[in-house]
């Protein structure tokens, strides 16, 4: 499924009996935000996506949220007295009984109660979840976990982030999102890692890692292809400019790629005794610029390091919702946690 | 608890009245194996150890399981009609759904029908599980981590055992069970592992790995106190004899436990973000042995590893169960999984 452009907005089937509910799924990220309105089978009826903060206004606050499903809406052409409930995938530490985002950094929040506010706004139920979490629930509802007994989703991209599905719920803490697979050391006194500590899978095979050593290559002139595309400035450095540059020739990007989805392999390959996922999902920017490559990659070092009584107990394959993986999954939540 | 001497057998309560219902815990290990015979609450009637394998016969039957069952009933008083259900927890590779023992190397045993064989031969369901899983489950239903929304146990021994209740079911796979935490990797091209590969968690801090290095200290004359009570041996060199030597004043060993207890709490550290246990339980002889040095180096290193956000979800416990935990775990999961 593709989007529209950024804060750009599309109207699917307006034309939808007013008597069925529908839903609405948010993907709440760091710099973007996307709300998405559906019919009672998650098809999408009409897309709104928006920068997470305005040009004017460096802090965003639940009002830019509320707004933003108001708009949707509208450009759907449904009131919100046919809503049956909004799932919220929110970044940052959860609250989840309460639905509180208790911390979430990249949107300057701190004991946000998104939850009690939503369902304020717009009179239905409302929950919130972990994004990570909501984008595997989507892939086990909609894409290319379904029907996963323990379906184990990894994104790897400025960090790693992970997600499970067990038995058809989100696994979760008593009181917190988890899978936070990315700070589990896998290299004693390697790299040091965002978190202050070293060694952990996200230093050594996040995208963010990627763009470093490759920065590195362009600085020593190794890698002239990536050094026309993106220059030494990791800032600059994006997925599909990596894939570009091995495309045109550039061995030791190709090289760097690879040894990060070797090390993210021996992690998953690890997880695999640990968690026995039967699915094992990849997903993210850098995973859907280059499928074939990564999913071969981390296939092959996982399958080295899986002991062979676990050798056929899962397969690993890349995500298939893209960009609308959180929201969908986010709105299906929401029934789920609603029926319950 | 404590229990009889090997192949030694007691009887506690033969008074129990004749018409409450009974259960069969089992613990099958690769040396030893007991039998428990419970009342409905799961009070300890009687209990049978042996020997996995008798003098005669070096390999393992079902016959002497079921023989051992038929002990432990006798000795208590009571008649296989009272059996509500027998639950087993088996070492190796299991097939849950089906209740076979794919395969157990300590055992010798390849696709073994555990469940139908004990339902043929005492006429009540049976169910088999794994024998790390039915210790955590025990903990869960009767020891150091009860109430808990979700218990990760761990078990420093020969190799680094694990098993996980969430929710108040154990975790397991499609068709097997799982938390073989011992194999993933701590440590990129560190020490070989059993498994053959490198830097698993095992490697560096199973109860194997502390002898190894506790012998190489031996022979270099650095611990004259275990060089006393074990010698270089590593064979030889026992959990309690490790305790005495470092009372002694070897202060190596206390160093070699220490880190290996260190690299544990690393581990630990990491699972806490992907898991978010709210209680991890740590057991085995090597625990028990020296509960408080042992889980306050874990908790310490677990500590530096933990993200801020998750410093307070969980605590770190000694299992209490000792011996009995295997099979008063099976016997509770027999009726969980029979009420279910």
């Amino acid at each position: 499924m593709n989007v529209g452009e950024l804060n750009g907005s599309e109207s699917l089937m307006p034309e939808t009996a007013a008597t069925d509910r529908c839903w609405v799924g948010f993907d709440l990220g760091g710099t973007k935000m996307l709300a998405v309105v559906t019919d009672d089978h998650f098809q999408p009826i009409a897309r709104k996506r928006r920068k997470t903060r305005s040009e004017e206004d460096n802090s965003i606050g639940m009002g830019r949220v509320i707004n933003t499903i108001e708009r949707v809406l509208e450009e759907a052409g449904i009131t919100a007295d046919r809503l049956a409930g909004i799932g919220i995938g929110c970044p940052g530490m959860l609250e989840l009984d309460r639905g509180i985002v208790r911390e979430a950094g990249n949107l300057g929040w701190e004991n946000v109660p998104v939850q009690s506010q939503l369902e304020k706004a717009f009179g239905c139920p409302a929950v919130i979840l972990n994004d990570v979490d909501a984008g595997v629930y989507g892939e086990y509802r909609f894409g290319s976990a379904q029907k996963a007994h323990t379906a184990l989703g990894i994104f790897p991209g400025t960090g790693v982030g992970g997600g499970m599905i067990y038995e058809g719920r989100i696994f979760r803490g008593k009181n917190c999102s988890c899978l936070e697979v990315g700070h589990m050391q896998v290299m004693a006194d390697g790299p040091r890692c965002s978190c202050g500590r070293q060694g952990c899978l996200e230093a050594v095979s996040s995208r963010l890692a990627i763009s470093a050593a490759a920065a590195q290559a362009v600085f020593r002139g190794q890698a002239p292809k990536l050094a026309e595309l993106a220059g030494s400035d990791l800032a600059n450095i994006r997925s599909g400019m990596l894939v570009e540059a091995i495309k045109k020739g550039d061995k030791i990007i190709e090289q760097i790629v690879k040894d990060a989805a070797g090390h993210l392999g021996t992690a998953i390959g690890g997880l695999v005794h640990a968690l026995a996922p039967d699915v094992i999902v990849l997903g993210g920017g850098l995973v859907e610029a280059m499928p074939d490559l990564y999913v071969e990659q981390v296939s092959a070092a996982a399958k080295k390091w899986v002991l062979p009584a676990y050798a056929k107990t899962y397969e690993i394959v890349a995500a298939k919702l893209g960009d609308d993986a959180v929201a969908l999954g986010a709105a299906a939540w929401a029934e789920a946690t609603i029926a319950a």
